[in-house]
């Protein structure tokens, strides 16, 4: 029995195509900001940002910390989603390493609104951090920020002298799914962190996007990090790749998710939500069941999904192709709940 | 006409008699831990909180600061209400200083549930935090903490291995709303920090207290921080004399509170939350008007209050007698709203 | 026998005539600024140091701190001599709090010159912190900084765009041993700390000095660290009686010191750096001896020393009278050294 | 004229059966531990050191950094040669982000004796950071650290419970050089870093060894930084060849350097300390000549060397052939200086 891996689009593995430009990439010492791949990558990534310039990190983790640290600092605040990676997923990096003390809203799927931020700015006050950052996540959840959301927030922040940091780790299945530009997103933030691997296939490495003041103290901070890396090129060349042919075949993965979700639907079993499925994610729950449980009986039949809090969560990948799919929803419409 | 300062219970002066008591103060070097009304003030501090050793630490802000130091930690996570002092009063100290991740949880006035933590323990995920403290504030908004509450939160924290801090910056307040004594309280806490100014109405400082290990630990830290003070013993005997002489007199505090609600809600232009007045603080709005708006009108008649968000918070004081809460009241029964 | 303590200068008891000023003074709420007595003091550190304003902490340790905490800062250097109180004597706050990686730089006496400054500042390479800050201490191990040094590492660090900031702790000895103004020495530094405790006797408490947009950062890192107090003005008030009565008759401690430092050399057990005694310290070394078994020796004839690396310290202070140094001196004169 | 790349041996470009191995490499997501090579590499990187396990990460100065963070930690202190890299080199990380003050000690090389450490550890005193860390770095400058110094450093912190962390980034060479497998250099330390990178000619990475206990802290504190990678077997896969196939070939790096010292000593305008070349660096000064001048006339003759303070430094590596070193060493002894 074939055993399909939805526990996250990071596990997917580079392609043929991808390892062999892996292969031949052309390198140097990036450290040293001569790896001519990292910077023809890095070009890139300004320019599908619309940003000044964009370094090559490790990972989104990396990328997010980089622009908590310097943009939004100590005795500060940023005021972000209670659910969102840097807040839930990044081991506390934001205020072990950054030290910005970072303000969770609590909002329907993490997806701010300008009134959500109203009223908690502060500024001046004796006893009081200062809030100099707002951190949105697209998607989030797999949800994409409206656009005009970020409208609201870019006004609200400029009005109070706030930057904006995009987490945007899947901001291309947000493109994909919407049909709106990444640069189009990226206009409401100052600084952007995107994956090159997730959806796009790449095995390693995120870009950070700023302008040239940013990134220049971004590449002092990352290499304080044991971040700075040197023939960088050999995953350069992946990304490149990934950003080249990988954008678009996101739809696939977003069929797929959709396709499962009807699937979970018809099964009976499950409780999705399938207005929900925009990208290539799927959250359910199982009545009765808790999702650890869910997670091991779904495992059993090959299928292997994630444990997130009371929800299970599916994330379609590149390595989940058509035909996986059909077999993955079949074997969920036959599935039979176990005993809990 | 006499101005009534009751922006908060922090600016009682110390009187005659809490002078005198410094005047004739015993001292030595604490740093060397030679200043023997430090010393005696350390030893009630740990009698009347039951903990082994007690602290003086500059502030309550400084004695949470360092609890999260040593009990948080780095990497780490520690639970607690979003509206709770180290979040919202303390300059970020939780993330830029002591590096722990505060996980701000909304509840209705501050006051947490084992409810609220159930399924907020984090621990061996790869990229989250280990959750390692709760942290609860009693008083907090004025408001005690049940007693109920703090038995299930240690229940909670003892099957999650999990320590708990309390701020109790305003515990004697409690003591004497409630008639439980602080010991009661602290017998939750693994730390306690407890304020001699506010309303014991000493001057300066706190006390910090815990185990002896914690005790040590802390030695170190406050001294790190820059808080380790000379011959303190002339604060101290401020804090002796608090304990000794200002415990009970926190109820007249609690009746001038009340009877401040009553004369607002009968003037009429007020709404108050009368059940609400447990303590020394009255929190109120005025339908139409911004608090800020309010806190200039009541300063032209000589009352003092402060701005906390969209409400007007009073807080009695030492510093206020019965007969300036009549004249208060009268004061505020009379007073007519001006344009906004 | 009279014990005579010269462990340090910080062990002085306030005079009667100081815990007077203590007992009447003017106070008010300092986080909101209004504690006059305060503000008075603060007042006065301005005009002595020269700079635009002071504020009142709770320590040296604690001004050093803010000043490194902001003017050095992370991913940045200071250099300092090996022997600075911030590398030595602050439980390694300079790291952990500041952030900021101190180049120690050993020099004779711990004082620097601006050819040991030379070729140690970095800026601009791609794997190194930036040089942001020199720090000097004046006095340092009770030697005064000539002002030649200070001009020329005014003048390096001018030409290399550093600040520079001064541990003043005991600067008021420098001015009385030299007669050059406490505000000579500071218009080469920055930032200034010193302390109202140690030789000028009172209870708790320095100055932190610089211009208006440092200390209005300062009052905010301060906060952060706990040390915003309340009423301020019981110590300020020792602070300024300090400064207004006590900073001539640090002459005494100085001819007490070199008295001394006479009587260890008539003794002859001792080996004394007579010309080294600048002001209120004296070290030797006892031939054959560690320190610490000198420092129990003296504790057993009733002087109280300090055990410093190989040396024995001992400090002159405002608790020790002329015929207190007339007693010790003959006790040491006439001291027998036991076995070690 | 053939460029000669000699700054560092970090520029090393893959060689075609490097770039195989990464071509062909197993891959998994490895933040989940799944990546079948990486998991390899980090098995051989354990019996190499001798250790329990090792982890793969991004670099060096991530290596160092997290062992300073675990097993220096904060309010802390660790004892290093002033010259080393974590004091040098890594952007001042040690104090930004690990917290822990390092005292750099002034050692002829950077190589450390146990009688250089005596009476610099600090433990108990109520203002001192605590001594927790010795860290060594060898080759350092090029030089070997001699056995019987790492025996008595050893002993020294068995003695007074100190760790040690050795920065081995280019231990490779010095087993080639000595004779003494690097597991021999290990077990004087407990937790060790090389570099996969530099001398091994791998494009990134370095191993970082030490106990389970540590190896599962470090893997926590990896991901806080950023550094935790997905398919991280492709990085891997070259760590793995340059382990397997590159260490004894740094002889001939050896060789190489040690023929540039004779071409440099015959040639006669530079002053090379022959008998220091043990590795594959070689440092030489030119009288009259600042080194920023030579590097720059070097490069006109297209041998590209690093400024390192006032030396120049040369350092011999993989891409560099013994056609290269012929061709190299002729044009240096042809050289003729310019005007300075």
């Amino acid at each position: 029995m074939k055993c399909f891996d939805l526990r996250s689009d990071t596990i997917t593995k580079p392609t043929e195509a991808m390892r062999k430009a892996m292969y031949e990439a052309e390198v140097g010492d990036d450290v040293y900001r001569e790896d001519p791949t990292t910077n023809r990558l890095e070009l890139l990534g300004a320019q599908l940002s619309g940003k000044e310039r964009s370094l090559f990190v490790s990972s989104g983790s990396m990328g997010n910390l980089i622009s908590l640290y310097i943009n939004g600092g100590r005795s500060n605040e940023v005021l972000t989603a209670s659910n969102s990676h840097i807040i839930q997923h990044e081991i506390g990096s934001v205020a072990a390493i950054a030290g910005v003390l970072p303000i969770g809203i609590d909002v329907p799927r993490g997806i701010l609104t300008a009134s959500d931020l109203a009223g908690k700015v502060k500024r001046g006050c004796y006893d009081m951090a200062t809030t100099t950052l707002v951190e949105v996540e697209n998607t989030i959840g797999g949800f994409c920020y409206p656009l005009e959301n970020l409208e609201e927030i870019r006004d609200f922040a400029d009005s109070h002298q706030l930057l904006v940091h995009m987490d945007g780790a899947r901001i291309f299945n947000a493109q994909v799914a919407t049909g709106i530009p990444v640069k189009t997103y990226a206009k409401y933030a100052d600084t952007l962190t995107f994956c090159l691997s997730k959806g796009l296939g790449a095995p390693v490495g995120s870009l950070l996007c700023g302008d040239e003041a940013f990134i220049n103290k971004a590449l002092t901070i990352r290499k304080m990090l044991g971040g700075g890396i040197r023939q960088s090129g050999i995953l350069a060349a992946a990304g490149l790749y990934a950003l080249e042919n990988h954008v678009e075949r996101l739809q696939d993965d977003h069929l797929h998710a959709q396709a499962i979700a009807s699937a979970l639907e018809k099964a009976g079993w499950a409780q999705v939500d399938k207005l929900g499925v925009q990208t290539n994610i799927i959250f359910f729950t199982v009545q009765g069941y808790e999702a650890t449980d869910i997670v091991k009986q779904l495992a059993a039949i090959g299928i292997l999904a994630n444990n997130e809090g009371p929800m299970v969560r599916l994330v379609t990948n590149l390595d989940l192709s058509d035909e996986d799919t059909d077999a993955l929803c079949k074997r969920l419409e036959t599935f039979t709940l176990g005993n809990n």
